[in-house]
């Protein structure tokens, strides 16, 4: 019997993409070196800024998350720079990954996976280096749902060096609020396939004013992902290269969604997001990894144990439910599994999920007692509505 | 907040429309003279006899339900015919409203609203009536969700006289087993936008070697709706009259997926539904209409009461989470309100359903308890997992 016909991904990244999006996406194509893209450029760069917390130019780059790391790491730094990492997790680690491919003096910070980042850690980590170039950090850390405290984390930086500081929200920014100007990031990077509920191809980069300084005086080898290319053509409304149209379409909708549903509408959603799925795993019985001071809104890890089977899980849920949930990354392969709640999740499908978590573990032979996953997010729902 | 973005229509008929039909729609349009429409129409009319239960030919007409209905009455009567009409809700009546416009000598059985007829009451009511050419009658009773037992009441109607037997299939086909060279029907109809998971805009009329007879001998005055038309181009995989195309290619995928899922695994899906339904229902305190017995699988009406306000519900579900029921129709407006389940509906969707429902009485200021409707409807549920 087909108990659910579409797949419902509730992977922390791709996430579902609205109908309208999809339409958008659509639409003729168009070259990129006409007036129709230069005039869809300047808007999507524009209305990027107020979701990046900005006054400074937002980039579009066509490329993964992981070519938006490159590029903050290429453009910032010189072989030999010391940089900090603080590692929270598999993204974290691959920041410092870059920075070593990248010939730089790594000092990595590394955390228990599973918890954030204290200030007061990363206060006593940087008093000794005073020779920093940048420190590289995590916002949302994807592998673990850890939301790191960057504002606190980028004073300590300030207070200490005139490193800069550079963050990945890849899986914050359009789900949680990213404060670039107001808490003195200097690169803030990020990617289209999370909260901004469009296909995996682009990457968003910002740059603030301190850090192009540092940009321009560097002789940076990059060439796809030099930043100066893009900033040359950017005043034309133009990339240095092709850029991936289609998505840029569906970014113009996505933004026309966020604007319409109110940025504070949208933060909020993903936050009470967090909370019902928090609360009904734990009625399930379940074990979260992160406490709820180091909650992301956008991401919730759940832990396996002796008794309860989280790859299984995922397979049930995938098989019984066309219901797809992330596993764990790097050292946590096998011992987690994630359930993304960002982008285009309501908290109406969220219920649905939640729900069908719950069958999983019936089908699996736990013993759960019917509607409790309901019962419990939706206590968490009701204040709200 | 936004709770649920997307419209959640659950009324029954229309019905949401998969993407893959949405899609198959979406086709270049072609001319309805050309091989490639008859290779279509051939295709579909063939796939459609399973759904009916018939080995006879079952004709595509470009028209409403209502217009299915007429062409029933038109074709299988002249006007100063004796028929009776079987009346349990407004689909009932709108058979009877159409005899009489054409003049037939009407013979009313009233059922109230709500309840199945009895075939002893129909045994009853046609044995003084020796002259009656035909009986109208309704399988789903849309307007109430009442499911008519027509096996039985067409064995009563053939051990009583010649009238032919006409059943209006509109919410149940391709949601219900309908067996109509089993059941010796004469003449079924249905319509596109209900079990069918498509839009509005397509009849389906299958006729017995019988009722043709009937047909042949009368002279009809219909024009756009004479079924010997229909039969005449059949053969070349063509309508009379200019179809709706595109409809028609949503049919063709329709059949598809209905193939896939296998008949027998939709009808049990449709039977799982209405017992969800029913038990979320009484759960939450509410009245159900109809009994046990009389229930379709395909719709659920629950009654309003002086402790519960059906058109608030309506109102407060569309404003509040985008959830589409539908109202009473006919004597019954403002009495109740009523379920969709059919077509394109899931266990999945419907718990989802089942909860936005609980949240809407909690809207209201009814007194719920979190999660009610979840725990009865996934207890319905695990039986079948």
């Amino acid at each position: 019997m087909i108990i659910n016909r579409s797949q419902i991904l509730r992977t922390p990244g791709p996430t579902p993409i609205p109908e309208s999006i999809q339409h958008a996406m659509s639409q003729p194509m168009i070259g990129h070196r006409g007036s129709a893209f230069s005039d869809l450029y300047k808007d999507v760069t524009r209305r990027l800024q107020p979701v990046f917390g900005t006054k400074q130019e937002v980039f579009v780059l066509t490329g993964s998350g992981t070519s938006a790391l490159e590029t903050a790491v290429v453009n910032s730094t010189q072989p030999g720079d010391e940089v900090a990492v603080i590692v929270t997790g598999a993204f974290g680690a691959r920041f410092a990954d870059i920075c070593e491919a990248f010939d730089l003096v790594v000092h990595r910070l590394d955390i228990e996976w599973g918890k954030a980042c204290d200030p007061e850690v990363l206060r006593q980590f940087i008093s000794s280096k005073s020779e920093l170039k940048a420190v590289f950090m995590t916002h949302c850390e994807t592998s673990t749902g850890v939301l790191n405290p960057i504002a606190q984390l980028a004073d300590v930086i300030h207070e200490a060096s005139d490193a800069l500081v550079v963050v990945d929200t890849v899986s914050s920014a359009a789900g949680v609020p990213v404060e670039m100007d107001r808490n003195s990031l200097d690169i803030v990077v990020s990617g289209s396939q999370k909260a901004f509920m469009l296909p995996p191809g682009l990457a968003f980069i910002a740059v603030s004013e301190r850090a192009w300084k540092v940009i321009k005086a560097n002789d940076t080898k990059a060439f796809y992902l030099n930043l100066a290319a893009y900033q040359k053509n950017h005043e034309k409304g133009m990339t240095p290269y092709t850029p991936a149209v289609s998505i840029i379409f569906g970014l113009q909708q996505a933004l026309t969604l966020l604007e319409s549903e109110g940025l504070d509408n949208v933060y909020q959603r993903h936050d009470l997001l967090k909370k019902m799925t928090r609360a009904a795993i734990q009625g399930l019985g379940l074990t979260l990894l992160t406490s709820d001071e180091d909650a992301s809104p956008t991401v919730t890890a759940i832990k396996a144990t002796n008794t309860f089977d989280s790859e299984g899980l995922r397979k049930t849920a995938s098989q019984s439910f066309n219901l797809v949930f992330a596993g764990g990354q790097g050292k946590l392969k096998g011992k987690l599994f994630r359930i993304g709640h960002m982008g285009a999740c309501t908290p109406a499908e969220l219920l649905q999920t939640l729900t069908l978590l719950e069958l999983s573990l019936y089908k699996m032979g736990y013993s759960i007692v019917p509607g409790t996953a309901a019962q419990k997010a939706e206590e968490v729902l009701i204040h709200d509505l």
